[in-house]
């Protein structure tokens, strides 16, 4: 595995190389990622990781500067699953000028859900990706479907603006106790840690009752709130939306996706899970 | 020369293609596009010209409707000067559901000089280069100055979101009147065409000064402004900048661009001037 740092190598690199799949992380890695690039390495000749914690995408207050930064460990689990070309530019590679100008500017999703409580977060999201498929040319990208709206707007992003790049959804990873893998796991207290699964808890719960018909989605979405705070969480959101979409889910809706996002002592945590009533 | 509609078309044929160099235009084409394409040819295996009227880059009561559409008469043109593709693709294969929901979002430059008197126009512009970009991948791209802020614009682009094309400017087609050749020119009467190289008398009137050491710039573009006011002109703009950045000049300044904007009639035109005192 090669290490690059600058937009000059990545490129001289690109231009003898196959088919690429691509997988953008602001690194410390778990399996969620590394499951990411085993899904990267069926699909191209060669998998690019990149690790770059992006400014853009944190709003005030959020954890820029807390972000957990892990490169040496982050290296040497790549290396391991077989990664090709390993890409961390430092902060003034893609911002040289510390200051982005030209914004990709997604639709009225990026206000909904984490959107709401996270302005211009998406924004910095789909212009950091761009920037970063400008400088890859990937003719794959692997994202995993624990950002499930960040998922629905890059897969959207992709198609309005004719982005030649195929994206492929990769299934969450979870912990024995149903605990969805995230770099934020890491601000938990043991404490915490133990309390956590309760998120996923209440999804499955939603998608039990779905299961058996019930399609008071607002009622749904509001139990599983009050027993979440009363858990001691601070519900940001609980929604049921139509898959893919996220536009509000009907009832005669099959493919469906319950939503959620709390805080739990200092720590937002998102989750979300994917309900089939297809067949 | 092949003419292609789809972008399944396209990107199958760019597959196989060299290195491309790409003039996206909105046709009715003149000699400025034709030496658009002549640059081109200087700078890749194959060139492409896209035809594509791009209604999200005009404003409500400009002359979306109106624009010339001539595209046999374009095609032939662009066969004897030795196009290898044109992409002429129909408004639905660009804008499938009707709608853009997602812009590639300029600085505030997008809302000066030209800007101010067409909102949501350079927004227009650089989504659809992006769209045209992604399609085609070329290695490089070819724009008139004549759209001077235009090309400003999209350069920025190409810097700020890391694309890997090179931007090529190119001179601007006059008649032997002086008047900058322009689709839009077509709109004129007789009479108007007879008048419309009063505008680049102007700017040349203020380069004559700027190089004689003139640097009350404010009062030169004021009194190009009263001139052709008073010739009948509707004047729009007439601004000394810095040229590239279009920051506004200072008399210190070396690399100088005098812009214009005014209507004639029904017609809106648009020149400009750079003025190099470097040497």
């Amino acid at each position: 595995m090669q290490i690059l740092s600058t937009i000059a190598e990545l490129r001289a690199w690109r231009k003898q190389a196959g088919t690429v799949a691509f997988v953008p992380t602001m690194g410390n890695l778990h399996n969620g990622h590394l499951s990411l690039v085993q899904e990267a390495r069926k699909n191209a000749d060669a998998v690019v990781v990149s690790i770059f914690v992006n400014r853009i995408q944190f709003g005030q207050g959020e954890d820029f500067d807390k972000y957990p930064r892990t490169l040496e460990q982050d290296a040497e689990k790549l290396q391991q699953v077989g990664v090709d070309i390993l890409f961390a530019p430092a902060e003034e590679e893609l911002y040289p000028t510390g200051k982005q100008l030209y914004f990709v500017e997604p639709p009225m999703l990026q206000n909904e859900l984490c959107g709401k409580s996270r302005p211009g977060h998406f924004r910095g999201v789909t212009t950091v990706v761009s920037k970063l498929f400008n400088i890859v040319q990937p003719n794959v990208a692997c994202f995993g479907k624990k950002d499930y709206q960040q998922l629905a707007v890059l897969t959207g992003m992709v198609q309005d603006l004719n982005m030649n790049i195929r994206i492929i959804p990769v299934a969450i990873e979870r912990a024995s106790n149903g605990l969805a893998l995230s770099s934020r796991n890491g601000y938990l207290t043991k404490e915490e840690l133990h309390q956590a699964p309760q998120l996923y808890q209440q999804l499955l719960a939603i998608a039990a009752e779905i299961k058996k018909g019930n399609t008071d989605y607002t009622t749904l979405e509001q139990k599983a709130t009050t027993a979440l705070n009363q858990q001691g969480w601070r519900v940001d959101y609980i929604e049921i939306r139509q898959a893919h979409s996220l536009v509000k889910a009907q009832p005669s809706d099959k493919e469906i996706v319950i939503l959620a996002a709390a805080v739990l002592g200092r720590t937002r945590l998102i989750d979300n899970l994917e309900v089939d009533l297809s067949h």
